[in-house]
């Protein structure tokens, strides 16, 4: 269970449902999923986080499916459960495919094994790749 | 220094060149960096990591700009000095501009952000993630 | 299910339940949690984990709950649910208010996104904070 | 180097000329560390960030010394360079004396270890533990 | 559930049952784990991945078992639930008794410690381990 | 520069000389590396942990060599320079030789790949997996 409990919206104090709101208007959606309702015990962080995380993710030089799949991929290769699910539907919801999916999940494994090799090789950095 | 040291063109066996040739013909260059001749010394280690790499980064489904940002972005968030100077170089060649690298490492840090807080605070997975 | 099992009181051999009582003494309860249980199975990785803890955790230059929380921190950010779950019930029990759990958080997420930027940006350690 | 370079004072835009004095009216300072100028390229993120740890970082349930020691935590665990020694020079600016440093990594360390040992004896959170 | 599904033997592609046969074979066994039916997905991946571990994971310079134990390592050490499940089977199989299971624990828990304090600490890599 | 400073023998108290002359002993060497001596500001974890490794990488159901692979495999997985220098040195001292490192970098790189493969999948345990 949360640690401090999920907070629905028709408990919610006015300052978090009406984050709540914006929530649903900018998603286009009905519903607030758990990672929010979480926060929610404090309201200063759910409102800094939505905030932060309505600018980050809203379509700029990057668009918005690259934005959810770099996301999905720092979720999956920090092993982080709820992002993980939550993250692939957001990811499919902008509209990734499953080959895409497939080629993204391609792309993280082999990062996380060549960051070791690099590592563990003790590899230094190319001289052209300092400037 | 390279725990096994670097292998050079000049002094490479014939399989370790013929990888070393491949890679630039692939990519278009004239040179190896570092990775490729640290990891020469375990030739066999050498071929597959290179024929996965090369495999894996082809466009497809996502574009080669695509992939090279989500190798970075992880690269970033696992710190690895190396393959975040090689992978900036590269997603560069690729056609990453500044300002979306800069969108790219702002969602890097809000993934990291948030992938705490939701582990952290305990949240469920919602249901409607799980189908 | 534990990989090598559980070993309950009753059935722990007399230098397993040595330990097993200090900790119920030292944390004035009067249970085991499965943490120890499982670690049982190996007497000398009990013993002495047990007693790098108890030197650990004691009250020193840093007070019981604030080294709780920096326990939590360090469990949430690597997202071990196990270690979220035990170590927020002992910094609630060491003092911890909901408060200050919330505050905790916003500051290990802030932390997280903050190194991988950064990382990212290859930002080069100060010379003042070089000495 | 920073991959979009630094901007110093001199160089900045208006808007991150503002960010640049607010850090440091409010960390009564007179100068701007690296971080910050290699974060002034995209003066978007130098402002939500800087918000954000202004924010988290004031003191209120938790006082200031304890933020910036779970903020050193963080970054020690996660192994970030620049991280570590930034905030080590925060910390003791807010008054954490060498006696608490030590003990802090201590708890760092060990959190590490008995995290490894929890998930890799696939240790099954206690009933008591849920609630 | 598994993103993109799981792929049973009955329902797979000649391609696919193709690698489930040579994982039989290899392994001696007669089930595939959802691991190989999760990424028959994308039939590229499920063979590259599986080209890869066959060779990787084939006595050598080091045994078998040693090689599992170092996966567990690993699995342990990033907190990958389905991973360390599987590969401490994998181990026992190659011969891991539970003594060795305990002390690969110890170690595992032993290096996360002394990671976090050799950065935590600052400590500058000694001359002598640099040539 | 270590964050509390190096202690050299020389300049060292007599509970901090007694770790130092076991450690020299144990190990059949004639000096200290850093770790130890930024350590020795903090004499009860210089001691503790000394302790620990000293116990833990003593040779018993697994070998020397076997067990400083383990460490160096971490401290690769990590990305600890420092760890990873001194562990490559220690495990060649037990005996390790190029090929063994070369295939263990192999193990450690895939273990990282297939590590986010199983979680981005979000992959279910096997029932067999769970007994």
């Amino acid at each position: 269970m949360a640690t401090l409990g999920l907070i629905e919206y028709g408990d919610a104090s006015p300052e978090v449902k009406a984050v709540y709101d914006d929530i649903m208007t900018t998603r286009n959606t009905d519903w607030i999923n758990n990672f929010w309702k979480a926060l929610a015990s404090d309201p200063v962080t759910l409102r800094r986080t939505w905030e932060s995380v309505k600018q980050i993710m809203a379509p700029g030089a990057l668009d918005a499916v690259t934005k959810e799949m770099v996301y999905l991929a720092i979720s999956a290769s920090n092993q982080c459960g709820y992002c993980i699910a939550s993250h692939t539907a957001a990811a499919r919801k902008a509209g990734m495919t499953d080959a895409q999916f497939a080629e993204l999940m391609a792309v993280i494994g082999m990062a996380n094994e060549t960051n070791r090799l690099a590592s563990g090789y003790q590899v230094e950095i190319d001289e052209r790749f300092r400037t």
